[in-house]
């Protein structure tokens, strides 16, 4: 199994991997994934999702009957690949906290690239359908749970006051400066890694 | 006109409001941002938008010939509302560092609540939509400027070293931990306020 989603996008066309009912589904959440980010959710069918991948028509709706088996799946998958493609930098985690400071400030930058921006999109408008299916919530509990683990660690290497009860805001702060630069409300500009200083040097104040 | 949106919505079943050509255009943007966020942008059509006003079929369609004309009066009239409607507390931006904390985490409780959550959640599905219609950039860029102001407002009464610059990360926060609440992906527990007076905390350090 491949750790970049965008490895596994060139094996749809170039036919080169196994044919097994895993990977095909596999192939099919991932297409599912472009789909996504490209159309939004009132364009992600089964038929869309069949053209992405290059598919015969009928594919996506044989390994996922169901809206909510594909959206599953999908979500699924999105967070398996975010989980195994730590974006460059990440392991920067020691050193004092400006060069923590910095390693996130890459990690919003690399989340708003072109390689992991549609990534990123997708996983907004599965979070936003979550609003609406508590199906998708339990899935979304691991992410938090593989999120959390990863900002503490970060945290912990920036010295702040308590990491555990920290990193809930450190994570929102990075998905919202990655939100609004994605939907074009609000474009990052240079800066980013002393805004990160901001927020790491207040974690490290003394509470009472 | 009233400043809440709750309140016109009411005015959608009391038939008090006078039918002229502005407030029913306001209605119908009113019913489409409660059909947006209980749908999702799927489940946005003008038919349903329709239903949800308790309109005569083909009414949403008069007045919003093109989804993209709809789309445009929805996100307007969202900003319309969400600048109107201050959520309690944030005129409290005198007194202390600690005081503009627990201000802001006021803001972030509201919302997060019965009385905010849906239009809350009916700007994020705009905003990502807005990621692939360029055309609704220039109205989130009049939102940008409207939620700046509020920021730096608040930012220079926190008495933090760059409040023009630090604004975005001030907004992002809030929109972060909001969106991963109302989506279900990390709800928000007690708490909040330190988290508040850890970012204002930090922006308020000398920068070199």
């Amino acid at each position: 199994m491949t750790s970049s989603l965008y490895t596994c996008r060139d094996s749809i066309g170039g036919g080169k991997v196994t044919d097994t009912t895993a990977t095909r589904r596999q192939l099919i959440a991932d297409a599912a994934i472009t789909t996504l980010a490209r159309a939004g959710m009132r364009g992600l069918t089964h038929r869309a999702v069949d053209q992405t991948a290059g598919l015969p028509e009928g594919s996506c709706s044989y390994y996922f009957r169901t809206r909510q088996a594909l959206l599953q799946a999908t979500l699924e998958r999105l967070i398996e690949v975010d989980s195994a493609d730590l974006p460059p930098g990440t392991a920067l985690v020691e050193g004092g906290v400006a060069e923590v400071a910095r390693a996130a400030a890459g990690v919003v930058r690399y989340w708003t690239s072109a390689a992991a921006g549609e990534r990123m999109v997708a996983r907004y408008e599965l979070m936003l359908e979550a609003s609406r299916r508590p199906e998708l919530h339990e899935v979304l509990g691991r992410a938090r749970e593989h999120y959390h683990r990863m900002a503490e660690v970060t945290l912990t290497a920036a010295g702040t006051s308590d990491p555990a009860g920290q990193a809930q805001l450190f994570i929102a702060c990075l998905d919202g400066l990655v939100f609004r630069h994605l939907t074009g409300a609000d474009p990052i500009g240079d800066g980013v890694a002393e805004l990160m200083l901001d927020l790491l040097t207040g974690m490290r104040r003394r509470r009472e």
